[in-house]
């Protein structure tokens, strides 16, 4: 998607440990305007398909989630992180490792939020290792609900996590593909 | 607002701790035709104002937040939060003690995002003591920036921050203000 290339490009900021920092546009700010258009192609690339929930994890994919949820009219779930597994209830949880903050999380939803019938969106802003998106495949998969595909902001695809969720038989779709960064250059796909 | 406050009696829980639990309809699960509502109910509130950036604070605001910088076409900025006060970089920061956490924070911006012309809505799902609000409204002035109001989806009115900011000559415009709740009812402003 040309609009966001133009923004990494122009506005990302690359630091040292291979990080990406788009904190004046995608997380810390957010630009809303550019925000509704990735909703918008969002919606189009999956517009052949019935999607009833969108799910994403707190707490920087939170406005692309809800964005996508308000475009295509669904309700939008959210995975709660704890440093602990010290969570209780009616729940479904996963183990996800942090390749940004270099730490283990377990996720959770509610189970009730997701059931049998439901076909879910998975959406997240970045996608590196793919951590966080088999945490999330695998809330789906517990709560016997369908994955759609997966829709991500940013895909770092040298970091070979796309390439996993693919080969597992899951649509990926991601705005910016990067597919080669240094401090002086990005190349998308 | 009488689609909110329906909702709130319809699904909210209330927990022993004075505790309300939306998790069905504005975190955890969000729904999103509500959000879209509030959002715009919002901008009708603020109709006079010139806003130029929405704030908010990590991670159940930001739904919410986003919501309304979308409407409004203005950007949103969001705070972090951290447990210490291991926090570098050309930021200012603010100290938050949470009521529903029983803990204490340092939340956070980068300096450059809001700066001494703009004209700040700030955002949240809750109201209680006004902790989190006080932390915000320290962030703008920080910045150099004017607080325009603040917007609030439920207010917990008798626990009084609300009542602590408007005195200090905000307004603060709530979308639900609970007067009274038990197990058994709920009262609304």
């Amino acid at each position: 998607m040309k609009a966001l290339e133009d923004k990494i490009r122009n506005e990302g900021i690359i630091l040292p440990g291979d990080i990406l920092k788009v904190g004046s546009f995608l997380n810390q700010q957010v630009d809303t305007e550019l925000l509704k258009l990735m909703a918008e192609e969002t919606k189009r690339l999956y517009s052949g398909e019935k999607i009833t929930k969108v799910l994403t994890i707190e707490a920087s994919g939170l406005p692309f989630a809800a964005a996508v949820g308000m475009e295509l009219r669904v309700p939008m779930v959210f995975a709660k992180k704890e440093k602990t597994a010290n969570v209780s209830g009616d729940l479904v949880t996963a183990k996800v490792d942090s390749y940004t903050h270099n730490n283990t999380s377990i996720i959770y939803i509610t189970k009730s939020y997701i059931n049998e019938n439901d076909r879910v969106l998975i959406v997240d802003d970045f996608l590196a290792k793919g951590n966080a998106l088999l945490g999330l495949i695998s809330l789906v998969k517990q709560c016997g609900a369908t994955v759609v595909g997966c829709a991500i902001e940013i895909e770092k695809v040298y970091q070979g996590g796309g390439q996993i969720v693919r080969d597992m038989g899951y649509r990926v779709e991601s705005l910016a593909s990067i597919t080669y960064m240094d401090d002086k250059q990005i190349k998308f796909k």
